[in-house]
């Protein structure tokens, strides 16, 4: 939660509540990674840096929440698995982050320098698979082989989604559909999946984990359109890491699938020209008026803001409660964020 | 087993029964990885070439029949629980390799390109985290949550293993201990894993499970040793991969420790200053006419042999069986291997 939604004084008994559980799923993940070699933490310590919004725990705590019989009574009930699982989470989540940075040559995050940036590519890459491994064994420890299925999917998933990506790399002709066929898996799969999960173990019945589930994806995607947009025409110094990585490294957003569908032949030739320049010298700052100068960035933001009001509808599944207020407020702080 | 042992008249019904239930392991690697993306199965296909000795499922197949009480009475029985384990160990390889070739910017590995230099880096990234969520996925599937704690115990032994390899990387006063806590980390511990679960699947005791785990352990660390003396001496050609790698990626290992162990000062320094062009020009001759002018490759040939037999002796916990036999010439072809 921290970063994305503002607490508030009618909400004080859950943003302690949360705050006191996040500090839980924190110290899960740090022993987790405790190894007896120092330099392993010490690689550790600096990727624990990047935790930012840490919004996958934070869904997942509040599901575990806004799908209990208790929530609407204003019970908060701390759950073991519901902890370990916002860990496992985020671990899987940090390691996207390493070996993503890896793969966009970042050199800065959560004002940090990367793992690659500080240590070269070869120490980013095994922290990325240490973090991956440890994320599955933690998961084991839960003695729940149907979710450790369960995670094994995803992540199966979040891996194809990538691994498309990358297909795709250089492909200035890239339609709606594949963006969303990557986005789904890359992003949204792991976010429902925290929600869902969340949710089950709060024992909520089929219809209500279904209904979070869809939120969670809706919301994910709408977070990652968010994600991009900002690293087209977000304030790197605001945001925090290294931005303008994705046209760089080939990869056509939403925004620029949309610029390219509406746009007139001189400025598609203009863009083109823009894009071809990619890799050399000070080309962003064109790239950006072409983007600013159509509606685009208005349409994408749309397009996100469309799936956040899906997923909000979602909610009503669910009985009323602070918690779901909560995930009310975080579907809107995520597009409306600016890093 | 293909490569490492002859197959004799002797061995026929194991042999038979091994390749066929290879065969099956092969199956289920390949449905395990199979995509609805064209791009991802591409990939998947092209690293199923890298199997070659299938040593982790061979063992866990072996120590599957050496372990039971059928295997002195000479029955061989196909265990579901053993293929899977023998095909999640054979998907974590393959994981490695791919990582592996990342990391030592190889461009060959048993004859073919490596994913790194046929798609790039990014894509050898990601693939490796496919193979890695797929081997966890796919181990979940055996609704045995202890397997799963043991596998993820095991990978993050061998990650770490790896991350202190890198942490050593251009450390050329790196000790014996050092070799070793990384080599058994990095590569004798899965393997020693798969010989443990193999022989409990099996049903057998705890004595005769510890042996066949301590075996695996030093059949590991001395097939490393094997591994690294072939990277310094070994012929390119019949290996069938990037050789040299180790050095240029500043890693050394035990004929290079063993070397500077026992070098007159000149030849240190000799060896130092070839070191020191290690990343240019033809250096690799210089390094190996000094090392093999020395008695370092004998050395740790000699250490490698004495692992081996460390390890055969710990096959006298096993009743006689062809398996056990299997497993004796296994421990012997791991040292006398050229590729």
């Amino acid at each position: 939660m921290p970063g994305l939604i503002e607490h508030t004084q009618r909400y004080r008994p859950i943003h302690e509540f949360l705050s006191g559980e996040l500090q839980a799923v924190n110290e899960i993940i740090r022993r987790q990674l405790a190894s007896d070699l120092p330099a392993v933490n010490e690689l550790c310590r600096h990727v624990a840096r990047y935790q930012g919004k840490m919004l996958r725990p934070t869904l997942t705590l509040l599901c575990g929440l806004a799908g209990g019989s208790e929530a609407s009574a204003g019970h908060l009930v701390p759950r073991h698995t519901v902890r370990v699982l916002a860990a496992v989470s985020e671990i899987i989540h940090m390691a996207t982050l390493v070996h993503d940075d890896v793969l966009d040559d970042s050199q800065m995050r959560r004002s940090a320098a990367t793992v690659n940036h500080l240590r070269g590519n070869e120490m980013a890459v095994l922290l990325g698979d240490y973090l991956i491994s440890n994320a599955f064994h933690l998961c084991s420890t839960l003695d729940r082989p149907e979710i450790s299925r369960r995670i094994g999917e995803t992540t199966n998933e979040l891996c194809s989604g990538e691994l498309l990506q990358v297909h795709h790399r250089d492909d200035w002709s890239i339609d709606e559909a594949t963006y969303f066929a990557i986005v789904e898996r890359k992003t949204a799969s792991l976010i429902s999946l925290c929600c869902r999960l969340g949710a089950e173990e709060a024992g909520a019945d089929a219809t209500l984990s279904e209904a979070l589930a869809l939120y969670g994806s809706r919301l994910g995607v709408a977070f990652q359109i968010q994600d991009d947009l900002l690293d087209l025409i977000g304030e790197e110094r605001i945001v925090g890491k290294s931005l303008g990585r994705d046209l760089e490294k080939g990869k056509l957003t939403l925004p620029m699938i949309h610029f390219f569908d509406a746009a007139a032949p001189d400025d598609r030739l203009a863009m083109l020209e823009a894009l071809a320049e990619a890799r050399e010298g000070d080309w962003t700052a064109r790239v950006r008026s072409l983007l600013l100068a159509s509606r685009a960035v208005d349409s994408a933001h749309r397009v996100a803001a469309g799936l956040v009001e899906e997923a909000r509808g979602q909610l009503s599944a669910a009985p009323e409660s602070p918690a779901r207020q909560l995930l009310d407020d975080l579907a809107l702080a995520v597009i409306s964020r600016t890093s």
